[in-house]
């Protein structure tokens, strides 16, 4: 049955979990498919959809339960013992990453990083320890990683998702500017933060001047 | 004749100009649309008709100038004297972001950054000016700011992002896990870290069943 389930209904119920959760610490009990819908700028129908994948079901008149939709996601995305994660790459932004993402999960923890560079062999950032890179396979084997996170430069990357692959890996955050090329076993989500700046600027521009035309 | 260009094609010529320039460095002079094509994980036709919106066109024999392409594309891509930015939020993802975006582009550049907490007024991170948020305005005007980095917790983001439209930006980068609600003359773009951490981990499990079942 999961294998139907497309990345973007997974996306989806991830942004709608995070709008529970807000709701939740907010004192709401109860949710109505049109208000979860509105905000996460989606239809109500796509939130009824996404939401059927989870077996759950709204009451008309109350809507959904808050408390029980988190469960039902939580049950659905979560590993239930978690998943370990291994950071590749630790410079200005593994570290960032690092930084952002201690803490944040129960679920997702990166439990090891690696670099090129022997002086960041053995330190620990952020909570995180960091390796060389021949010891890649044998922690990513004894803390059972299944997400790799590539932060490295764009002509290393191929080379680094190649390993983590062979060490079993089959989900990729790729960081690197560069297309990987990959099995189609392995998920790959690229996040291009400068291609992204780029365009917001680009646009940014364009409106500007539209706004100017007026 | 630049408002039909769509975001997508915005992002893809980023990418080229990433790609060429890795060319560049390896001291390649020419390149066929089909070799870019595949680098970029897209069709040669998709390619040409990209680059057709520069006005470039390819050599049959030799295919495309690598310096002329990036020349052509820095043109169509970035202001002349290029752009400034601002970044709200100096928590962990801001400072990550400051350490990522520092020195790395010449065009676009974080030149203020705002935060609510005063403890962080007057600070210098990664080269960049932390300010209050009752600066915010001011220091926008000063610099002339036409881009804006949101980076603070979800439940602050909207305001955050109506205070930024006000004093005229109109290109966004949101990395708050939050629908921004904006009027459509204002262009933002979303990047959800931990949604996107969690998409991978959850088609990772997914891979790995189904490489079990096998």
């Amino acid at each position: 049955m999961n294998k139907a389930i497309s990345d973007k209904v997974i996306g989806r119920l991830g942004q709608y979990r995070r709008l529970l959760g807000r709701l939740a610490e907010e004192g709401a009990r109860f949710v109505f498919s049109h208000d979860l819908a509105s905000m996460a700028r989606v239809t109500a129908a796509q939130v009824r959809r996404d939401l059927m994948v989870l077996g759950a079901s709204g009451n008309p008149a109350k809507g959904y339960s808050v408390s029980g939709l988190l469960e039902d996601i939580e049950a659905f995305l979560d590993a239930p013992d978690g998943q370990n994660v291994a950071l590749v790459g630790v410079g200005n932004l593994g570290r960032a990453l690092l930084a952002f993402f201690a803490g944040r999960s129960t679920k997702l923890r990166i439990v090891a990083a690696f670099d090129a560079n022997p002086e960041k062999t053995g330190r620990v950032i952020h909570g995180c320890r960091c390796y060389g890179m021949d010891a890649l396979e044998a922690e990513i084997q004894r803390e059972a990683v299944t997400v790799g996170v590539i932060a490295v430069p764009a002509d290393a990357a191929q080379e680094i998702a190649e390993h983590l692959i062979e060490t079993g890996i089959r989900g990729l955050l790729n960081f690197a500017p560069v297309r990987l090329s990959v099995p189609a076993n392995v998920y790959v989500e690229d996040i291009d933060m400068t291609v992204s700046m780029e365009r917001v600027a680009y646009m940014a521009r364009q409106n500007a001047v539209s706004l100017e035309k007026l």
